[in-house]
């Protein structure tokens, strides 16, 4: 940790007040970690500006001296995206919190990127609409931060991730320069789509400070089921027969054995304790398609050899059932004081053999790794539990997910389907994008950033 | 124009065969032009290159010797983005069309990008899926140029536009270097996204060799009706009632009085000839929903002041309705031997304002200016009817476009909504997006061109 010299410090202060500027390490320590275990850094400072023009000033100040600037949110994201590994300044925008605009004629929302993602859900539903994306860290995550890292979560196959919303934003150049790109619109195509560029690029390019995004009609109805399955195997049949029936459920999510187990011994649901896999589907929509889609795909699961299917017959049982996918992690944690979770991803018809890859490889390094995620779109979260003392197990736990990544890319994947990159998954990138293309990152990180100041290390270094 | 060295005509012919590079002019004339009337210039060799690999060698050879490439697929496009204004090469991808996989399990087809878009849609079809983006010039549009466009259609509200279906692209870089983004995903968050950004980028930044796009199931149920209503103003009271009552259907299209004119003298399709607004209107889906859809809007139509609501009885009727949109263009072409098709947009409930606005310019410059366009995206295309001898009209044209984006900007809408920029709208891109964001848009091409020989003078320039 290199402190910051003492005048910079001053004009931090002078653009944004005493109050939000802090560098006592006492201060400093909760913005040295994210979500993400094993990974932590000391920022120099932590600032807290409060308007866009704020943000401008101490960028500009930022790039005129050289000085590292991670932006963050709530810190929620699992890829160690928000670390300041190069020390520097962690610029927290959750003072930007307002919600701006919530228009039914229009169906968006503007808002500021500090507004966590449940806070927009619910302004979209009291006006009778609907915010899509549902990250799992929705409760606490910043709607910065989901487009920062272009969030995904339960509902990717029906309704798309984070970027499928943003219309536009307002971002902060490390340069200074304010932009807006995008708008209100849903066909705007004048320049390139800066608008999708910045969404995933956590906090390399620019700092967003106003977002505008896409609502839909709240669905009238919506209803859930759960089928048990012998194998990974036999759900994975299911869903692409459900697939092939010309169904496209809002959610289709998946746990293994040891999720299965993990849960039930947590949250005593009733689970089965004899199935392989178990299959969470649920869909919504208008009137009553959505009865109808779950009848079938119960029959499909049936025909594909359900142990057993199960409707829910009521919101509270359909609460109940999501409430299992929804603990997997919480539940996985209980067993062991380190959790790592991961996010590999590939294509839906090759779940099952990527999860006898993970169970192969989990085998051969002695560790225990449950996987759950969404059958939907192909996204795996296999989370190895151990722990964090037993450094020989943790040097294992990496190889392991090195050996997981270059399955999945091997498997037509990806190493990360919705969580980012960051400074985690930064040594796996070259395998998946190739050595050109990450070459032509670092050349556009340059045309955003020249001086290199923004989140270095990570995306585009 | 000025000729190319013989020399490099030589390694063209190396690179692809005698058959495959024309230098006559005779040849050349199809490519001196696209769909975009006033605007012409002859490039000085026109290339078909064969494969990915061809598409390489070519772009060094034009990188090494700073010769001018522009992409090209059928040219249908309505900017001069594909107008060779710097000259040099056309290269034409028309040779790369072949479907190379269309999958159901995985919902996504992979296809050079000189597949036709109806090619595209009727091989999805043909596997019971659907390719929902649908622009006007489908039957001719290659889908290589819908991605470099961003290219929009009748459904862009529910459906979204091109970027929302393009799962992965092959590249080329002017530089030579092959990369491969995205992929078979609907999650992939590893690295910026290019496969966004390059859709869009109008043949600026890399020539895109491969398509991978979603497809999704196609619907079984389909049903159009048509409203006439007094005035634009009450027809878009109607558009903004369907959406409140939580409608957002598959198309929702408007013609004004000229236009229900032009095509009802075209086409004889037994249109009313007492209305101010056309509004058609269709939704797409399972089951009943659709007939509860389509009810449900004509009531909102009734109330909203319609002077008279039809829904189409049979598929027959609703193709007549559909054609009487779809063939505002040839109608209005009619009328004069210059057509000039704008694609100005603007936020949904100023739709009626954007008309009035329009109907004003074009009156006090002495212009026919007929209005249709999708309702649902706010996305008009002003369409000025005249005679291209008459260079003081042309020029009176000129003036009331650049008002009508100016006008359209003011409304927090843009310069173009589906059409691109090109060479058409790039005099105009700067109050639009602003002089900060076009540097950064230079600087962005810049990382991809350093030579600057992707398609000079357009996007990026």
């Amino acid at each position: 940790m290199t402190a910051l010299p003492r005048r910079i410090r001053d004009e931090l202060v002078a653009i944004v007040g005493a109050a939000n500027v802090r560098t006592e390490r006492g201060d400093l320590t909760p913005y040295a970690r994210d979500a993400t275990p094993l990974f932590h850094a000391y920022p120099d400072a932590v600032v807290f500006p409060g308007t866009t023009a704020e943000v401008a000033e101490i960028l500009k100040l930022a790039t005129a001296h050289g000085i590292p600037v991670t932006p963050r949110g709530a810190g929620t994201n699992l890829c160690a995206a928000t670390v300041p590994e190069a020390g520097g300044i962690v610029l927290v925008l959750t003072r930007l919190n307002r919600i701006l605009e919530v228009s039914g004629d229009e169906l968006l929302a503007r808002v500021e990127p500090g507004v966590t993602t449940a806070r927009l859900a619910d302004a979209a539903e009291a006006a009778g609409l609907c915010y899509a994306p549902d990250p799992g860290s929705r409760t606490a995550s910043t709607v910065g931060g989901n487009v920062a890292t272009c969030a995904g979560g339960l509902r990717g196959l029906k309704y798309g991730v984070t970027r499928n919303y943003v219309l536009g934003l307002t971002a902060v150049l490390p340069t200074g320069e304010i932009i807006r790109t995008g708008g209100r619109l849903w066909k705007d195509v004048a320049g390139y789509d800066l608008t999708r560029l910045l969404t995933g690029s956590e906090g390399t390019l620019a700092v967003i400070t106003e977002i505008t995004v896409a609502l839909l009609p709240k669905p009238s109805h919506s209803g859930t089921g759960v089928g048990y399955f012998r194998s990974l195997a036999d759900s994975g049949r299911a869903v692409t027969a459900v697939i092939a029936a010309g169904i496209v459920p809002a959610t289709l999510e998946f746990l293994d054995e040891k999720c299965i187990d993990a849960v039930e011994r947590f949250a005593h649901l009733g689970l089965r304790s004899d199935a392989g896999a178990l299959l969470l589907f649920g869909d919504d929509g208008d009137g009553e398609m959505v009865t109808v889609h779950l009848a079938r795909i119960a029959e499909i699961c049936g025909a594909a050899g359900a142990l057993d299917v199960t409707l829910a017959g009521s919101v509270a049982r359909a609460e109940a059932l999501l409430a299992a996918r929804r603990c997997s992690l919480p539940a996985l944690s209980r067993l062991g004081s380190l959790t790592i979770l991961e996010d590999a991803t590939v294509p839906r018809p090759r779940l099952a053999e990527m999860v006898d890859r993970i169970d192969d490889i989990a085998a051969r390094h002695d560790l225990l790794i449950a996987t759950f995620g969404h059958a939907g779109d192909g996204n795996l979260h296999p989370t190895c539990v151990l722990d964090p003392d037993d450094t020989d197990a943790v040097q294992r736990a990496h190889k392991a997910f090195a050996e997981i990544f270059a399955g999945a890319v091997e498997l037509d994947g990806t190493i990360t389907g919705e969580h980012g990159v960051g400074a985690a998954k930064r040594p796996y990138l070259a395998d998946r994008i190739g050595t050109d293309q990450l070459a032509l990152l670092r050349r556009v990180k340059n045309a955003f950033d020249p001086a290199g100041i923004l989140n270095p290390g990570k995306l585009g270094s």
